[in-house]
């Protein structure tokens, strides 16, 4: 329920609502606005009922959330949110640049894409320390050592860092190498990893599994947000299709559909949504035309040599003229890197 | 096969190997370029290696087309093909805005569309006349009078117009009165229908079926050419998957794709690729982005009144809106409107 | 909207009510049933309240059909359509097998096919003269040479034959030369053809699109049969999905969906569904044990030789031992071959 | 790398050779047949180059696992794999029926459906107590307690059990209670917990993912194989497409592809597969009769009460007529209850 105060309504009278909602066992939220202050209630509605806040003389209306997501909804919370990963910012306007190697693979390979990045106006440096493989057999990752490598190249170019987490056992050292954490494709309804990044206090980075719908990634986001964190970027990053020319299909109108139906800035992830180089610079700026607060984009000092996702890593001189493109485009789109 | 001649060779040599080709049953094309003349020769490749060209003395090299598509092909023909649809030009740098009403319902819904789309630049005026619906009960179209309506229109706002065709038989009596026949998404392997309007000697836009694959597309492309017509715009108008936010999926990614596997002209349709008016804009302008050579885009003088499509079509001052978006845009992007 | 009568009613007055929904310019229907006779009433359902039916003394309730599609619809029509071809019947508890070559090549190949699929308990001989092919380049069929070779073998084994047709300029041609008209996959919405067929006083096999929903196949059934023809059978054949281990994904809970949403009889196409050889037996059970009314195989004299679908034709000896499983398992699921 | 040994090869010798493809990093296995021993080798093969094994005077033959995964593999083992939950056993020609409720709610629930199951001859119990729901405000399962009625109640009824494992941390303590591990399809590609639970000592099935291929599933099969557990089920639970009227597209072709590339048992969910009771009987028959080990099915004592998936889960009384059809239908498929 979203329950809207009256003008008047004095911190008081609206703490004691609180109170009253949240004895009842429902989730209480307090959203105060320029104008006027707005409450939330999640849970059981016919609990709620009983509370007759439409009764209440400094209550203006009392409405239920259609959607069946709540906290993520631009329901219950019609303005942008504004992430912030280090002093990068995503939403509201701010569009955020994030590049790296798809894997951290060593020092000289990491600070080479890392400086790659950087020139090109990248406002976040990405790197996977765990690397999700569809085989066993396959390179899965310097894990913690990969880590620190990380967040020492990350200093070094001044960059925060990103960098996916794949096990809720690893939720704790991630967060304590990374700036912002990531939820891979394949673990959007891995519903134990969404709860305890949820807790762990740290920006997160929710990726669309390759099946689900855009509801669904929705209520994927709700577990992280309904865990206390509602610092959460959504990342279109590409569908399975029948379509086989390209690795996924692209589904840009992800982004205008999350943004009319969510206040969470979106991003677009075009190397993974295309997995072929020669598509990444078009579907970014497609992207970025689509009216996305940002990319993510895999760039590698030697894509040849890469250990992983090489075909669809762009070379730094690549990296350096998308973001050339970016910078001209952006301010058109009413954005600014 | 393709056969590129050497600089110096004669048009009586060229014309001497083209007469050959042919006289063994095979398609003989003739490429003239800037440097040199490409020949090319369509049919079994066995009866072809008997004439020996790489024998002949100004044949500089002779090698396959190795995709299945052979005349859609940049192999075979690497400069952009530009089609031209009365004074509108798509490709090569040049960018084409159709628009219009989904059907043509009578005069007054049709002109004050057509003004809406002359307004925003539009340089084509769309409207259906046959219209495939999928219940036997729904709105058929207009047929031979929404043909006349369009022509007169068309005629009146200075445009030229375009129009689906939905069968052979009705090829000859669209021709008469369009600047260009359009191939539904539904009839995109109706091959005798791709068969006949390759005969008809006009501009042809074929759309992308629900489930063809780039490769297919480009494969029903080459009937066309095949039959004669090389004036062919592709169109991608979103594809059918799992997601139901949206009416179709719209594979902006293959736009690049088919520009680099073919010289033939790309175009968007963001309406029916989408099927949501609030959609529209956005996706059109991601179309541009991804590098498309123009927009067929739906308007419609009342939509909530329209007969067809009504809740995809934009009103008037939106439309003016994407025009003015676009103009600002496509500078950047290296094409013009 | 459904007229039900009641017992009582007398044929004249059962007239009179047709004629009374006819001018009124609706489709009027009638289906006498053991028990009480059933109108139908098809058309702009404000025309038919003009009437005030649910007034008539002999009238006993008037409800409308709720899904989109209605002559096709079990609310309509609740038995079991027979559909015949030649002797063969499909629904009701027949089992119908059909089987033959994917295209007629010549004489030989077409006896050599007709012959084994006789053996093996077929009832009607399948076989394309028009065939539709993704290349322009590929075996387009042998055409008419190819209807009378097919009517020829038919006759020559004793069993009635079926054939496709792409275009409704062929309808007439073919029509006269097979007992049953098949529209393909690709033409599952190519509406002038289903028109046309729907004329042609032949049983029709109408195959579901790759990327056709059930209610659009169900929808395009509808303008068959709003063309006057009600002996069609529609028939599962595989639809287009991400999974590419198999040419199509074989979708068999659509024969038990549809058998529960409408009266025509359904059957499957484990050859096309499957695309490989030694899938198609097992798929073929399948489909039976499923519910389907009938089977539709590819078998080929030698299919590795086959012009056209060689890798999924059974070979005659795996041809006669599906037959032979078919024949034991069609008891225990209260249907007959 | 398969390597097999002529007939007289001594176990000495085998051993021995064993031992040297250890030395080398390489894993090792010995695989004993009726005539003679194949050894396997999996790892970086130009190490196992260096051990010149085609050398070795008792090697016949050394060749390579072509396919990417290998223990899976039916090149590696050719035999049927038997997996044996408690009396029960799936593949060889064993046939396992599966049945229970989706969650676990209570004892007299989970009592009442677990009696409805054993009555209609199913030889396993299954029931969730850790439940992956798409909305953090759903039921999510009773947990440990729901753990400890399903030990409970299968222990009374006379069944082994199997239940859901959702995350590594909990696989520890569901091996405690259950027979055998679930992985569900959302976390087909969660590696941590496919490592874990190949780890856990306990038969494992493991359900394919709705964006799965069948070879992801096959590799995802492999990563439980590779960490030490060969007891493992493969489950064909419906995968995602455009098709509404179904919950998931049940994909029956898997299961002789499965077969034809697997040694593992191959089983079929009719119940997630279409999401709706009334297709769940002939879909598990059509599952028979597609070739499938087993059926995995959901029974309620009272569907409409159901805290989840009540609308596909039969009643007692289908359940007992399920398992009247399968009883007729298996000794024809060559296959045993």
């Amino acid at each position: 329920m979203i329950i809207v105060m009256k003008p008047g309504a004095s911190t008081d009278h609206v703490k004691g609502l609180l109170e009253r909602i949240e004895a009842k066992g429902l989730k209480a939220l307090h959203m105060p606005g320029a104008e006027r202050v707005v409450l939330g209630a999640l849970g059981d509605e016919r609990v709620l009922a009983e509370l007759h806040l439409e009764a209440d003389p400094m209550v203006e209306s009392v409405k239920p959330v259609l959607a069946p997501y709540k906290l993520v909804s631009r329901e219950l919370q019609p303005h942008d949110t504004i992430v912030r990963i280090g002093a990068a910012s995503f939403g509201g306007g701010r569009f955020g640049l994030i590049a790296g190697p798809c894997a951290v693979e060593n020092e000289a390979q990491l600070l080479g894409s890392a400086k790659a990045a950087k020139a090109a106006g990248a406002s976040v440096l990405r790197g996977g320390a765990y690397k999700p493989r569809t085989s066993p057999y396959a390179f899965q990752g310097l894990g913690e050592e990969g880590l620190r490598l990380l967040e020492q190249v990350g200093r070094e170019v001044g960059l925060p860092v990103v960098t996916e987490v794949i096990e809720s056992g690893d939720v704790e050292i991630v967060a304590r190498h990374a700036d912002a954490l990531q939820i891979g494709a394949r673990n959007m309804q891995n519903f134990a990893l969404l709860k305890a990044v949820g807790r762990a206090g740290k920006p997160v980075i929710l990726k669309r599994g390759m099946s689900a719908k855009i509801e669904d990634l929705l209520m994927a986001a709700e577990y992280v947000l309904a865990s206390g964190n509602d610092q959460l970027i959504l990342c279109e990053r590409g569908i399975r299709t029948f379509e086989t020319a390209t690795r996924n299909t692209l589904d840009l109108a992800a982004v205008p559909v999350l943004k009319a139906k969510s206040h969470l800035p979106v991003i677009v992830d075009p190397s993974h949504g295309t997995g072929i180089r020669d598509l990444v610079t078009p579907m970014a700026l497609a992207g970025a035309a689509a009216g996305a607060d940002g990319l993510m984009v895999e760039v590698h000092i030697d894509p040849k040599a890469a250990l992983s996702d090489g075909p669809q890593s762009l070379h730094p001189d690549e990296m350096l003229e998308l973001g050339r493109k970016l910078a001209a485009l952006l301010p058109l789109l009413g954005r600014s890197l």
